[in-house]
């Protein structure tokens, strides 16, 4: 078992291929090797500071979902890492390679980045938070899943930051508990045995399709 | 069993006094013999048409959060009854007590009132479908078992349109419609064993609170 | 000018040569000559119908966040129309081209598709009922303009009904019918100077986006 | 003008008699002269708690609906304040008089708390985040203006605490701050001249409406 919990294993694992088209996508293992071409890099972190915000946005709603003064916690502490944190680290990351503020703000976001967020934020709006941490987990754990692996795989310095960073302490630390909040919010309501349950296939669906849009972004990377 | 549905049945046990405090009101003693001062009538009648408003902007938030197309349809059904048909027989009613449109469009608000709307509509935007049925029900079956009764227990004929409306076939099969949506949205989501989860705990909390809300509705009524 | 009204009238110059990529579309093209290939067609049919379904779901939001009753019957109205006319004309028009319902429920969400959808409801959640309109109208009045325009231009009989339906004078009222509902919301909220409003700008970049969206649509429809 | 800005002041004013039913209402004057009953107290304390739960998933709702990333973090700062430090005081202030934390969570909201908290989350979920700021203008600015006025008029130490609290610098200067945040939202959507739109009126309404509700909130801390 990972140590991201138990419900990540299980819905990773139902995910199957989907989850292997993006957690070994071209674009990671651009960033393994360094191979991946810096202006695909600059692109990528342009789009992801819009995407920076809609996750926030995300988080914050997780926030308003929760059932618990526990849950409300844990989400809104990752609110404020994200705004005051790690947006003001990619600010800095993007001024390191010429891309500045203003330029962040003027960029236009591509669908597919788009397409994830929306997704995200429907899935907590019309759903409730177990629909929304679902939606949300593809991209903490994915992550930290990519970057242990890189870090351990890894045979060039190129994107030697990015990859400290996702498989950094800090961050293996954050998905530890984004996978336990998963693990406690779901026996919170549905009990030991919910994995039997027809929402448990709905909520295993919803990662999956998360999942795919996770897919998409990556190709977009590739693509500025 | 009443024939409102399984769940229902046990939502209104666990209910218990607070159910009766809803459904004997003394609002609804003066309903049943006639003792009810028209005044109180009358401006039941025009919070009333608030009210119906925000129920129907509730169901169409149930069609938002549907899980499937025969949900949807059957939610999307209610907003179409309650904006085309009820609202305009209540506007007909009200005219015909001496209440014009202009009238009821420059009611204001009771607390009461919107206690009890806005927590339905916080249930179901901060919730799920049930959470939102959950909330929806106490409004739906309550004047469903309330004119069932009054029909029987009635001796006089002052309120015996409202009481004919409510104790009607055509509300009686809505209210059973409503009952089994709740029973078959239940087995959708959380199957068979679904009282044995935590989260019918909840659901059944959520219910006992709206509950409330109306008891505060029906004093609001008798104080104009 | 239009005779969708004047708001969208203005929003459609804005969106400039996004507009054109949408309404001008290579699969546009397909549909107007006949060069279509049938397997794109029953493609996009299949997705159209997962599409409509969160096109319902939309409108209803729009129910929950209109501002009078007037707006909400206008918005109740095109659920209604959604729900019980079109979506069951297009599963018999499905059916007759060889797709059972079954097929339709088992059809996947392609990334573009939902791209759209979620971007709307999104729209719809974290903004007001102008915004989601904003994000609704690219889809309802480009398939009236389009519809309009290939009646004139067609060649072929191919997909004849398709045009028809959308150029036809049920649609095309409904297309003038939302362009009111649009301009009234604008002039009910800000007044007839709207334009001039910081807001505008941000609700044109919605339909601008919303545009871009569609054309992501038409993109994937090509490639089944 | 008082300091907390232009928008407030103009709200203030059209919420008439309805905001000194508030501002002055008998729970306040029993606050100022130590003549409030200690069990009204600590009733009051113990609804807040579940108070302050909501109102940190409505500011959460603010994070959602923000439309920069300086109101993002203006909220999410409000957020964290809430739940890492105010709802800790509250708790302790609690146990100082006797009440337990576990006391605190069996405690049953009652109607006139819940009216308030769930028509702000209505006004947030329903309309936009000018709709929701309106509605927590009332609370935020009214306890400051409360407490600054309650430092200057008290005399009995009684409840010196509580008058400290929201008459001191800090709380003072977050009003300050909020009261920027909406002058400032204001000017950055509807421009300098909003007073004059449509839109503003039905400002003024929700931030009455809700100034109302938290006269039946005082009026709810007198009957323990």
């Amino acid at each position: 078992m990972s140590d991201y919990g138990q419900a990540f294993e299980t819905m990773r694992a139902k995910a199957g291929p989907v989850w292997d088209a993006y957690t070994r996508h071209g674009f990671v293992d651009g960033l393994r090797d360094g191979a991946l071409p810096r202006a695909a890099f600059l692109h990528y972190l342009r789009q992801d500071y819009i995407f920076l915000t809609h996750f926030s946005r995300a988080w914050a709603l997780a926030v308003v979902k929760a059932g618990s003064l526990d849950e409300m916690r844990a989400c809104a502490g990752t609110v404020h890492a994200l705004l005051e944190d790690e947006m003001k680290l990619h600010v800095k990351i993007c001024s390191d390679a010429g891309i500045s503020e203003a330029d962040l703000l003027a960029t236009r976001e591509r669908p597919e980045n788009a397409a994830y967020t929306r997704y995200v934020m429907d899935c907590g709006f019309s759903g409730d938070f177990l629909t929304l941490l679902a939606a949300l987990l593809p991209c903490v754990l994915g992550y930290g899943e990519i970057g242990a692996r890189l870090v351990a795989e890894t045979s060039s310095d190129t994107y030697g930051d990015w990859i400290a960073t996702y498989g950094g302490g800090e961050y293996q630390s954050l998905c530890r508990d984004v996978g336990q909040l998963m693990d406690s919010a779901l026996a919170a309501r549905l009990g030991a045995g919910y994995t039997e349950l027809p929402v448990w296939a709905k909520l295993c669906d919803t990662f999956t399709q998360a999942t795919e849009l996770e897919v998409g972004f990556w190709q977009m990377g590739l693509t500025p």
